[in-house]
């Protein structure tokens, strides 16, 4: 009834520009132990002068972030909890607890509800969180799952996005668009079983891909591993929308521009094979497709020496002054400009 | 796809009984700062030997909790934030920041969603918390709206469900059935201009039932009104679902049985005599209508005294032994036993 009123669609808005809008009007805190509140991974929370809490929330859609036809339910429930450990592990906090609402239809199997709860308890197990609330809220049409997770962190180990400063070096964990080529994959896969039931999936020897778009892990371990290396990052933030949408959250709230050279992306070579197959671009999807749920991360130059033999980190580029804004240098030595192409809401 | 797998479905089982259901499974807890999980009106996570947090999370779904029929934009972002207060409040904690996640259609436009969030922002600013982080994700049909309240409390202060001692006093704030009536009142005016769009709504003087439905305020300053008066209630709850449902939970929680008086229910007159316009019983509205956000407590029966002249406060009946169950005293005097008949999720 209200979809008429005027032209400003959140589809022209785009995610990020609507967060930008309405977080104008919240700038402004009143509590004394708010420290950090929208704009980051996780908002902050004075404990006491040595520790903070940290705390995020996300929501999860069916039909949009998630898709029945090849999304176990178990997977589901797990992925649902370890993304949003990723915004704790993001401020280089340690999760200690979630609360998970889930909206569904009251035709819901109980036996459907427990499998997702399995994969919930699963996850829990695994980072060693404690579930300690939520909400079960019946649905006409469709599963809604809204996790927040909270975490704990010396207020001198919080990592931020706007500690970013020119020279810095540009890191990340793990590999790059994998779980996007998991799920262009999946998309593949369910459009042919829709054509034709009888035809046996293809999914030989992409079991890696698929755990990525279907069960991600949460980097709780990047924690520890940079500081056995006695490496301080200047900056953090998960590659939730893909790498390149994060590098502009980090060059807008740092002021800094980033030079990222295309043969240093690390991408594992079965996306790299099964995007070929798809006809997709591998630096593309390591750039763009998101999911990927690895840290990306800054470190002072001086560090370099720490962490260029680690098979933990890649370091992929650099940080430069503002103005020369944000380029990829191909393997062939020219610059491109890189776009903030990541996963948004509403724009499709 | 995986409705039809079982007959156990949600509808059978009911919103209590699936989450005493899943709740079993995660009973234990693994972090020290877990003192308190799922249970009560809110989680409590430890600060200090002295302090903790209390934090809860709600759902709330169009078409379930809400209908844009006649909830104003403005008006559902306000109740969305005090709903969850009022979870904060009956932990006897003060409540101090929110997160808000929100899914809608893309299709939606930026006057709504701004509407909504002018809403949310006049809640913040009259219960003073900060709004400190949310997620906004697209849904492909209706919207979703899931908030997440933290607080702080003494440790000493915090007070839980189960409480109760035989004798106690049962308190309640405020008057009952209010908002029930009010979205009665709502559901036949919506029915009537369904029919004849001409005909005006049938609204006046009847004022006070609709801000308590579309509009409820959360009793944050219930905290300050006992300690003024030197009470230190042994449990509290607050009436989301209902007076007999929240009776139940106390009851099960603290091992007790209540006597509840009719003739003490607090109703007000437009309460009473729009229910009876609408021919509803004001009794079974006061007991069961739910969404009144009214504050549920029992006090030692030695602090009779100090709450007997108090207008802020109705004592409705006593705790008794578990044997004795839940039991209503009829305005003759006739004992009737009390049913948990409060609004559950995929019971219709």
């Amino acid at each position: 009834m209200f979809e008429n009123k005027s032209k400003t669609t959140l589809e022209s808005l785009g995610e990020f520009g609507l967060i930008n809008h309405l977080a104008d009007n919240f700038k402004e805190t009143v509590q004394s132990t708010t420290i950090k509140a929208i704009g980051d991974d996780a908002a902050v929370i004075n404990i006491n002068a040595k520790e903070a809490f940290v705390i995020s929330t996300d929501m999860l859609v069916e039909g949009v972030h998630f898709d029945f036809m090849y999304s176990p339910l178990k997977h589901l429930g797990y992925k649902a909890i370890t993304t949003n450990l990723s915004d704790i592990a993001a401020m280089n906090a340690t999760p200690t607890q979630v609360l998970v609402s889930i909206a569904m239809s009251s035709k819901m199997t109980l036996e459907a509800v427990e499998e997702l709860y399995i994969g919930i308890k699963s996850a829990c197990d695994t980072y060693k969180v404690d579930l300690i609330g939520g909400d079960t809220a019946n649905s006409r049409k469709g599963v809604c799952i809204s996790v927040t997770a909270i975490g704990k962190a010396l207020k001198k180990d919080i990592l931020y996005r706007n500690g970013v400063k020119p020279t810095n070096l540009v890191c990340v964990t793990g590999d790059l668009g994998a779980a996007y080529t998991g799920y262009m994959l999946l998309e593949r896969e369910k459009r042919i079983f829709l054509e034709n039931p009888a035809v046996q999936p293809d999914m030989e020897g992409k079991d890696y891909i698929l755990q990525r778009q279907l069960k991600p892990e949460a980097r709780t371990d990047i924690k520890q591993l940079l500081a056995d290396l006695k490496i301080t990052p200047t900056a953090m933030i998960d590659i939730s929308d893909g790498l390149s949408s994060e590098l502009f959250h980090l060059a807008d709230q740092s002021n800094v521009g980033f030079v990222i050279y295309e043969d240093k992306l690390p991408i594992d070579p079965v996306t790299y094979n099964v995007a070929r197959e798809l006809g997709l671009d591998p630096t593309t999807t390591a750039l763009n497709g998101g999911e990927d749920y690895e840290l990306l991360f800054t470190i002072p130059a001086t560090d370099f020496d720490k962490i260029k033999n680690s098979l933990d980190f890649t370091v992929i580029g650099y940080a430069t002054e503002p103005h020369e804004k944000l380029n990829l240098v191909s393997k062939s030595g020219n610059n491109y400009p890189l776009e903030a192409q990541g996963w948004q809401s509403f724009k499709q």
